[in-house]
């Protein structure tokens, strides 16, 4: 077995393990698709690329198949028509996961890191490509679909690997034990790290790479087998990515079929056969509630790690800066439509109006504000639709249609059209007025572009509803608003209670709904939106297990 | 909050941490009950401090008890009479370990982990009081109480906090994060470790502290309160070592209602109403199987750390000491009469016999030369009751009983009459030969001292079956007897296989059921057997979680 994959990325590595200990700031792939970075070429090869591959057969095999689905449509208005072989016979499945994982196992963490850090880097090569894929399966405008879905995620990747390096490194290879006494035992250990099994994946519709990577990528460098199970709505990001892994397995001479796809109808219900599996130790599962906790109650044989729902939250006190508030929430409404688990939905403000830099601002006012922000970000269509992004399933529409009737319309969503895509569905998100009275309204979490402003008693009862909210409903961020250090010094407070992350006074260039590989917890796994965080240490450790030996030596 | 505490034991701290680091020899605490080391007085006053608990009321409250239980009744041959509040609503007792959480996680990291290794402190100058109470609760010899009830069980708690010291503080404070562009953007981040919420202890009979501290100490210094639910026959040892964690929180200005013992009648079944409620989200059990099973499967709330059982092996195939593998198996399967969950059950060796120094070796040889070890460490009562301490209940005598009749009586069992409690249930090991095909004998654990010399057709059989037997029904150890280079590197692939540690021709003065802190992992969490290790990154990591909030700086 050769090291010579962890040769090349060593830095890269080491960089990683780094920035992940000091929590500063780090990224090993370049965010920007401009030509100046990635030449001038690229983005038009990667379109072709991703072009290529409609109405095709994606060359890729998967054990006791049956056939073929052809199952994506882009919300950008045509039908990829791509099709994989279709999952079929289970047994089959996850009997070819396992041979290949004791010579994956017997390479040890340093091959096994060095070949998952070249796979990110033959997926960086076709960025461009799977950019283009993201969007036209998620719905992401083309450059949030190249960031989020391809350089974060492939800096979210390297992150869970560093993880898992450092996690599987601390304990040694070899060790001298030698006890004293009037004659000392000497003995020389072994510790191997040891994969749990077949690492299962789900996928989702909304990031299929992003949030799909570093658990992908924890368990395979751990020494696991991982059958990938996408989304049907977006498959292609994943089948380049199974593409990808198994040309470098191959290529370092291990057993391609350690990751496999497994495409299926949506009727098919695969991942619930999958994930009762007893050969299935691990599974990472992103998506709603209902099929999340059913996996964290039934699929006790595995380690479970869920990215579900919640209700994110903004509590509203006070501000330097009304126009940066407002222009900075409208954002996080407006950034791929809301339909991200970490948009904000509920904003709780006093019915009698925040003060500002611009005067004590009512609920209604705030609206206007927002509405204000709305006008300047997504007044004009062609650059409305590079924020929004497409709408990526009816649900989104029907919720967004529904919530009119909930309050009052502050705020009203827009129809959009597409320049370069007339048959795409592009919507404004809506805001609507509630008071904390509505609680059946706004406990619930309404995914896509519908924002809550929630008239409550006063910040005391803002802080309580979003503690409570999220101790009950969950959160996947949540931030609050306050030029007075005590109310923010108390909303940390209620945020730790809760445990959820807190963003503070986000006037500029970042947005609640961001969270930056390296530095920023993305999820907690302590409050019921996730079981699971990217990456800590919870997040690795358990995907392997060490098994020693030890002998007597002189 | 002061740090007077880690101040005060950071030397200690720091070289647990780096011995975890290198898994070379360290102990904090001394094993040795010599007068030279502990002083001349320490062993008499620890034995008047036991006593003087004798047929007395325990003092402790424990939340929502009605009245007391008084369970427990020594092996040696008489009762304790000591009572303890008996935990009755469940409510009150989780309610009660609710509110000193707070603090004690605002406290953060330093601050608990000295507390932690100040409990250790003053749990180690009571260590003669509890090597009487392990003893007499157990049946534990002395000497063995003391090692693996008083010494070795503070080496694994300390190890278990230093583990998680590293954990908690892998991540920062506090960081500065600066995005490079045109205009920078620098954020300040805070990380904060939060607890999961209320942790459960569920302790064994036979191990009272080694098995219950690890976990203990895990949850409480990663900031969550413990409910610590001993095993009706040995409540004193956690009921010492909860007096103890009281007073030492008190002291450090904490709630001392963070650390509550609930003891129990055991037709009560407390464990399993503690086990499902919403507010544990930790539990740590050793155990039976079905329980354990029960836990991992139904209580999906929590993450579940459990040590159940298993079918522990011994594959023999050749050596060169015939009398030192005879003499160390002997010592493996009498020390305290088998009792532990590291014993070796299962010797699988060739029919045709195994090649020696003396000569081949039948399994019946095999069996004279263990009966001739037996009667070298056992043959005086007085020296064999403390190796063998006494036989903690009824189901290990009915099984020594049925041993019998299972196969060939190689080596029977012997009554011993303990010099000093004549009252003691006493006896020795019996061996019994079988042959490959008795598996409805041999791959079901028969805690207690019974051994099977299990005859097979060859060394590739022995493998063979060492292997299914571990992965069927789990193993907390292994060991393998060869001269061949060969076969010992099968061993050690089919160990890794099935997920059990290996030790390899111990002929000198370790024993395959015994594994020292700081260097040997305690089982793997890779098999049936167990699904967690002490202590390993998984056994710490996910007793906590980490919650960040972020703010501009300029």
């Amino acid at each position: 077995m050769t090291t010579a994959y962890l040769d090349k990325h060593r830095e890269r590595l080491d960089a990683a393990v780094a920035a992940c200990a000091s929590r500063s700031y780090y990224s090993a792939f370049d965010e920007s698709p401009s030509p100046r970075v990635y030449g001038e070429s690229a983005a038009a090869e990667g379109k072709a690329a991703f072009e290529a591959w409609l109405g095709q057969e994606f060359p890729l095999t998967t054990p006791g198949s049956d056939g073929t689905v052809a199952t994506e449509r882009s919300p950008y208005g045509f039908d990829l028509g791509v099709s994989y072989p279709r999952a079929h016979d289970v047994d089959a499945l996850v009997a070819a996961a396992l041979p290949g994982m004791r010579a994956w196992r017997d390479a040890g963490p340093e091959v096994r890191t060095g070949v998952c850090i070249e796979i990110l880097d033959r997926l960086h090569a076709r960025v461009f490509e799977l950019a283009n894929a993201v969007q036209h399966t998620s719905g992401q405008a083309f450059v949030m679909a190249f960031q989020a879905g391809g350089a974060h995620a492939l800096d979210r990747a390297l992150e869970a690997i560093a993880y898992a390096w450092v996690e599987m490194t601390r304990t040694p290879r070899t060790a001298m034990w030698e006890k004293p006494g009037k004659v000392p035992v000497k003995m020389e250990k072994t510790f191997t790290v040891v994969p749990r099994g077949v690492a299962l994946v789900i996928g989702c519709n909304t990031f299929p790479t992003w949030n799909s990577w570093p658990g992908l990528f924890a368990s395979l460098v751990t020494g696991n087998s991982v059958i990938v199970k996408p989304h049907p709505s977006a498959v292609l990001p994943l089948a380049i990515t199974v593409q990808v892994c198994q040309e470098v397995l191959a290529e370092a001479g291990f057993d391609p079929g350690l990751v496999a796809l497994a495409a299926e109808n949506a009727a098919d219900k695969l991942a619930s056969s999958l994930a009762l599996r007893p050969e299935v130790k691990l599974i990472d599962f992103t998506g709603g509630n209902a099929f999340g906790d059913w996996l964290e109650k039934n699929a006790s044989q595995a380690t479970v790690f869920t990215e579900k729902a919640g209700v994110n939250t903004v509590v509203l006190d006070s501000t330097s800066d009304f126009s940066a508030m407002c222009f900075n929430l409208a954002f996080s409404f407006a950034l791929y439509t809301g339909q991200m688990c970490t948009a904000p939905q509920n904003v709780y403000l006093p019915a009698a109006g925040i003060e500002t830099d611009q005067g004590t601002k009512t609920p209604a006012d705030v609206a206007a504000g927002i509405g204000a922000a709305f006008d300047k970000l997504l007044g004009d269509d062609a650059r409305a639709v590079e924020l929004l992004g497409g709408v990526v399933n009816d649900g989104v529409l029907q919720r967004l249609d529904s919530a009119r009737s909930q309050g009052e319309v502050y705020v009203a969503s827009r129809e959009v059209t597409h320049p370069a895509y007339p048959d795409a569905t592009v919507r404004t998100p809506t805001v609507i007025g509630l008071t904390a009275a509505d609680s059946d309204v706004y406990e619930a979490e309404c995914f896509g572009p519908v924002a809550y402003l929630i008239a409550t008693a006063g910040t005391d009862e803002s802080i309580r509803l979003f503690g409570s909210t999220v101790v009950e409903h969950g959160a996947m961020t949540a931030s609050v608003y306050s030029t007075s250090d005590e109310v923010v010094a108390e909303v940390r407070h209620a945020a730790l209670d809760a445990g959820v992350a807190l963003s503070e006074n986000l006037l500029g260039p970042v947005f609640v709904n961001q969270s930056a590989a390296f530095s920023d917890f993305h999820g907690t796994g302590a409050n019921p939106a996730a079981n699971a965080s990217y990456t800590d240490g919870a997040y690795v450790a358990s995907r392997f297990r060490i098994v020693q030996s030890r002998r007597h030596v002189d």
